[in-house]
């Protein structure tokens, strides 16, 4: 079954916008979950996906244009109001630096996220970053507004996707946004996670949740990445990478390891940003949990938000009342952001399938019948 | 005396590119210094400017159109060989984090700095950091880069400058790159200074320099400010603000004191990016002296760099032996580069001139000869 | 006149705890506002200390004894419950850290302090956590608490006082926190300042305050240094270390600028861990403004709380609604806080007195006559 | 088999000093990889050990006493000469800082170590500390010190141990050091580990190491741990929490999770501070393989330095030329550190005994019989 589509050629663009949602009711049938890898201790949300968060909605567009463009965009929305006009509490944590990550410097300073959320390739950061700034200069209600503060993340798709060639343009972006939808998520092949690698396989867009039990507070977390990056794969504890021969510095010091990963954690939980930055770590620890390594070129970035309350760009008072999760009850969240981290990223790999780009490069989806093989060898499924 | 210059309207780009290093002679004798004001205890460099460490080159687009566009771009090169092959180790410090620098995680983790320093406006740093990518994608020697991180800050000139227009384009960018050169910098109304405000006068470029005793090292520390933020004015300890009956909170709790300011560090000490970070904090220090004080909405960010060795893109060897100053030795660099940010503060504001600009707002220049005599007043010049 | 008392020698535990609030009325008179210093744009709250903050208490004990023994503890309490079960909102900022302040690491990631904060000099920085743990382990009410995080601060006073004897003790700690009362603070040559140096003078403990109007919301900021740090002396603008030929690197590349300068800023604002962490980010603004430079061997340290709320120890709920104060707001704050630490190190330069100890060292105080001539020659006072 | 010896009881300082070296020959066939367990895909060092960094040693103290001290001390020495005349290259890294440990800012600012590191429990932090100062001063060539930043770990062994007895005593700390040795390192029940409690069943003190191949550098890095935290136990993959029923949130919101790993990281790779952080950073990726999720109340920390020089207490020259490993080349140390820490939590965990303790506690070793059984069910051994 052949679940990236064939690219629509010869628009007036000069794009293809794939349409996964299309497919979205067969593919939640390929996610490793639904074959019986089961992560974690703690239950999943209705969709399994970030946008089981209340409000939170995704939009992506995929570009994929004859041999050579392999890349896309993926908005995360945390509310579909005036995000700019109704803030939310959001933190960064970097994993490793290495990337271009936009925006990071004001979300730690103010603890507030005033913009959806992009992920695109490395080289269109800018772009992505202009087009939020035209976004949000346009929305209705932002007439005076003159500082924004776009928050755009990245990996390197350079291997299947002509990077120089710079192919996501403005109207991608706003495309991504305008299409921001709830409920189930595409994954793989798709927006920002079109051409990217991820252990040596094609790695893509994943996204997973954790629904606490009301006994440890009933809160949702849920978990967007975009993998490219390397390392010794594990699937929920399973040696893939190992038994398939194919893991960072098997034969020589090479750079197969680099590339990054984008985490985005969401959250209704009640949190400030301090103890958001507290939760961002956490989706590190998932990411080790799959092998990663968080190698020297690795872009491994984390940008959490919640959305159990709004912090308003005008104050009409100077103080408020916020009501905010206590310390001694944010140990769940931790676990769950976890799970959730890595269980994202091996449906990213699950779901994306082989591909083929850029100066003939050919990247091959995860033999998914040798790894739910041996995900049976190793006792992890029947 | 009018130092800035009638625009240049009707050009084809319906840009006006201000030549200032025509006047950089008459300019010379208007400085603060000239007038004696000697600011700290370290001597100056030969230009009293950034340029002072030797390779360091600097270039400004000004943009000054009709009624509405008032701003620039101010571009800050390490060296001029190709700066993505042969870096230079940097920090970056975050004094307020209110502000859009890009670049400045990657800069943080590797301690590497990739690209010129480009300072812009607050809207147009994703235009400024597509530029830089351009610029280094096309470079001779960068056929197979996939990955560049730009560096560009900016504040906040939609006081006096159309910013929602996005006046800057990646030409004027590319210009500054290009015009780039050693000797006198052109201050004040220049560049990404031409439309900023501080203290509630016109502010904008200042750069100063010291050149340390050879006892204490012999290096240079240039620095070079876009100052465009609040606070209470004091100039070489002379309260000016409170003299002139202006200065933030006066009245109301309005957000006068906002805004922000970029500086950029220099020095040809061998520091390594640790101290570099250190060196930076210093900057801040001596933003505090002019009587800043870094508010809620001010994007006060420092970057360091040193000239004293590079880093190269492609290491031929696993290891190399670099030269380091010891921890001990540094404290005179921290006195030069808080001497040095204090005084390309007070020179940004002294060379700038009365600019009219959108929405018909006009901010006056610091009244020169009224701070002039202040200063006899309170003994500082005689 | 002699404030700095005759030692109380051979007491039984061959130490000696001077009684400044026996003079206290007549240090009022000495301070620099008293003689006509003021300094910054802000109205003072009723004591000029940090114990304007409603709440907060400072005791301390002075050990001076015999040739070698110059030193002591200052205790700060931030309410005089039980700061174990009902914590405070706080932060630690670290302008430089060499200098070994113990409970960092938990302060920045929980956000609260739990006992009161103790200075003192480098070598005792042990002794006196120790003895922070004796006194919330023995307070009524922790019988069982087994994990305490004391944060205790020090400078490094070895150039008057025999610091490698390790003369604090213990019940000298406790005793300065038993001693801790609202109202009036010693400063000068008292508590952790009996024996520090700074620029060269006798430095010591310095206190001061801000209270805000009402328009700027009419919280107070609370300041208390204990200094021992080098540079280039400026009081309230004029350049006195330059006028008295004393300043760091005048002659050499000599060590005469390191040492240390612990701030602790207090405030009612109801401000969380992120707003706190910034303001006392401003208290080295405060340093830079009396020409401190933070050299490489200063542990310049600030720790900032906030009385307007407690966090308890064991949370009854899972959540709890607090009133914070929104980003916008937070300015005046800062300026505040920049403000109330540059006359606090002023006011502990002013109150410390010449000073004879180990090995036959003497610390000569600021000269005040010719420092108030300086004040009057510069046009600061009448 | 009973490793952990009885208590040497009736000494004059009612303490016991166990000599864990006289077991190490049968304790080195107990270990997890002796048994089959292979984690991950780099060879291990000579010992399979911190100390197979050559120079490092390791030292400990077990208090067991009566039925309530179930404490120790482990210390750390990165050299056997003088280490505050002869510091090493060093880091900290905050996973989680629920915690007190003394001296990080220190080398946060300076990149150095000037200790041998010590860890003991949470309460007995200053008695450490003060300790190593005593150690420091007393050490010939350093009679002139008066400044020492000692570097102290710690975790809560509350559980087992009557932690506010305050067992652990100045001599206790001193002997750990005194002890130190190269070779073979006593795992489980020793030291610092003695009463620690992990993924609840008995943690302790844990070690490994790898030893990169030629082509990836050829260095070692060797971990130790001493472990006392929660999370969901997974070994080399295998989900021994769940199959075994234990694990963190399974019935409430307990605080099982909380407790903290003490991480130390050697290398005698030639890194700076900087990239010594980085190394720490990833030790957290080791622990989270474990199942570990740094839970609110936990104190994760990881301490990196590095053997490859020495940076002298005076330096003798402004400068010097030190050789250093280039970034690209780092990233199979990553790997290193996460695989040797993930090891080291595991050989903690086989390596303890079943302990009994204050209060009639009791904590059971990892059923290691049945552990071996889960592995061989999940393909793990045969």
């Amino acid at each position: 079954m052949k679940l990236v589509s064939i690219p629509f050629r010869g628009s007036f663009l000069l794009t293809a916008f794939l349409h996964f949602f299309l497919v979205t009711g067969t593919s939640a049938q390929l996610r490793p979950r639904a074959q019986g890898i089961k992560i974690g201790v703690l239950p999943i949300g209705t969709y399994n996906a970030i946008t089981d968060v209340a409000g939170v909605k995704v939009g992506q567009v995929t570009l994929v244009q004859g041999q050579d463009v392999r890349t896309g965009v993926t908005a995360i929305l945390p509310h579909d109001g005036n995000v700019f006009q109704q803030k939310v509490p959001a933190a960064v944590y970097v994993g490793n630096g290495f990337g271009k990550l936009a925006g990071s410097t004001q979300v730690e300073e103010l603890g507030t996220l005033e913009t959806p959320i992009i992920l695109t390739n490395t080289l269109s950061v800018p772009t992505a970053a202009d087009a939020l700034i035209d976004w949000t200069l346009q929305q209705a209600g932002n007439e005076k507004v003159r500082s924004v503060n776009p928050l755009v993340g990245e990996t390197n798709d350079g291997g299947l996707n002509d990077i120089r060639g710079r192919h996501v343009k403005k109207e991608h972006v706003l495309q991504a946004i305008q299409k921001a939808q709830s409920g189930a998520v595409a994954e793989g092949n798709v927006g920002a996670g079109t051409g990217t690698v991820a252990f040596g396989w094609k790695g893509g867009i994943g996204t997973s949740s954790r629904k606490l039990p009301e006994k440890l507070g009933g809160y949702t977390v849920g978990v967007l990445v975009q993998t490219n990056f390397g390392g010794v794969l594990q699937i929920n504890g399973v040696p893939v990478g190992e038994e398939l021969g194919q893991y960072s510095f098997k034969e020589t010091l090479d750079k197969s390891s680099d590339g990054s990963c984008m985490m985005i954690v969401a959250t209704d939980a009640p949190l400030d940003a301090r103890n958001l930055k507290r939760l961002a770590k956490r989706a590190i620890m998932g990411l080790a949990r799959t092998g990663g390594i968080a190698s020297n070129g690795s872009g491994d970035y984390v940008v959490a938000f919640s959305t159990a309350y709004r912090i308003p760009y005008e104050a009409t008072q100077p103080t408020s009342a916020v009501t905010l999760l206590h310390n001694d009850y944010v140990s769940p969240l931790f676990l769950a952001a976890i799970e959730a981290t890595e269980e994202a990223i091996v449906n990213s790999l699950f779901m994306a399938e082989t591909t083929s780009g850029t100066q003939g490069h050919t990247i091959q989806a995860l033999p998914r019948e040798k790894v739910l093989d041996l995900m049976k060898k190793y006792g992890r499924i029947k």
